[in-house]
């Protein structure tokens, strides 16, 4: 499976993701006091003139541009407080190549429109995986990314015996009836994207930048089955009553696992402390 | 007519730019020398850790890739006779909203391979008309607009008299048959647009920064009806006789000019002066 020609659903149609992705929304929603206060303090701290600002797995629809909107009009009310000229925004959405860049760039004409703002916030589509470097060095002040580093860069190799078996039989995720060595694999994996992940934005953020990142996540090391992992639990039974129907090829579905993963605090800051 | 709306057919196809644009690679290829010349000396005046590179209207093939990969190259060529360490490139891609970005980020993972270069050379699509803004203040070393500024904002008001009717008759553009008026509408649309392009453009570059534009013009102030401007001529004798076939309404044909202009030297030289 090539995971980089993998994409959210592009258009705006009934099975898009720009028609599908209110719970996205509304996680984005529940953490925006932290995203806006994260921005507006960068800005107050250091009051350049250009704000660089970069989403990390964009998609497509209407969550990424409504959130710039919401950090334009933060910092635009923090300089009126504090009696400065707005700073210019070079915002880049990123996202794979395959990605429907298009649609979102169809939209930003009215979004400059509902902004309100004079000519001053510039944007730019930047394809490729966020586990390679996207950016020049020191060159953003703000990462954000949002319902996108759980996905991993690859299924994770050790779910594959020697002989090419997958030892999560009947199961896409980690779940319940699981094998140990299935969260190891999982694990492993993450923790390898992850060191990768930060080393690249190390590098890609400017002195004093920051980053914010929601991921969807487990309530600990072994709450496998419930919150969001519930869902791919739902999906492989579902699979398994379309393989009884006959309606599709058992090995097909063997072959199909997730490149995905649900961390939990625990493991976040350990990496954090590894990484120093 | 919304002039936004239009752009070079995108895809890869018999009949998309992608597949019918020797001619405008031929005329980058006779200007390379200039094009390379003036970025590897801008490099060597400057030597910054990171060149930050835009070309306006990019359109769909291989054109603009191929011109990035010699700029590169030149540059890379340049560093190793000055014993320096190669720059970042931040390469920024622009075009209409509609232009077919997909196709251009399709092509970067084969433009990696045969770059053959270590992982610091970054692109971006940047959607938009060269006739507003689209970059930060002082953001870009260089910028390469290769047969894309000949192309006016908008079809010239002037063409149409106060009752709306065009008085260009049977032309698409500027002919030996057309009015003097004709060309005076042209010219005074090219003057305004290439003034907010040059205005625009001085607010994007950083200082030091350098500009090449390769246009479509003509030998002089009464050239008209040869060397390029020849071709819309030509399209417009094939609308003629499609109407008189009765395959294409007249009125249909009579609604269809350009927003395209090619200007000869000495209108550069004057709007240059004017800008000072």
């Amino acid at each position: 499976m090539d995971v980089k020609a993998i994409h959210m659903k592009g258009g705006v149609g009934e099975t898009s993701y720009a028609q599908n992705s209110s719970l996205q929304m509304r996680v984005v929603n529940l953490m925006k006091h932290i995203t806006l206060s994260t921005i507006v303090n960068l800005y107050i701290a250091t009051t350049p003139t250009r704000l660089a600002i970069a989403d990390l797995g964009c998609s497509s629809g209407p969550n990424s541009l409504t959130l710039i909107k919401q950090i334009i009009q933060s910092v635009d009310e923090a300089c009126h407080r504090i009696d400065r000229l707005p700073p210019e925004f070079m915002v880049s959405l990123n996202d794979l190549v395959a990605n429907d860049f298009y649609s979102i760039f169809l939209g930003l004409p009215e979004f400059y429109k509902m902004l309100k703002r004079s000519q001053s916030v510039f944007f730019a589509g930047v394809p490729g995986s966020f586990y390679g470097r996207l950016f020049p060095a020191n060159s953003l002040d703000f990462i954000h990314s949002s319902f996108s580093v759980h996905w991993l860069s690859q299924v994770p190799k050790d779910l594959f015996d020697e002989n090419g078996k997958c030892i999560n039989k009947g199961n896409i995720y980690i779940s319940l009836t699981s094998p140990p060595s299935v969260a190891k694999a999982y694990e492993k994996q993450f923790a390898e994207d992850f060191n990768l992940f930060l080393r690249f934005r190390s590098a890609e953020l400017a002195f004093g930048g920051r980053m914010v990142l929601i991921m969807a996540g487990r309530a600990g090391r072994d709450s496998w089955g419930n919150g969001i992992t519930f869902l791919w639990d739902v999906l492989a039974q579902a699979f398994s009553i379309m393989v009884s129907l006959g309606k599709v090829e058992e090995e097909k579905v063997s072959k199909y696992k997730t490149h995905f993963y649900t961390l939990c605090v625990e493991e976040i800051e350990e990496v954090v402390q590894r990484e120093g």
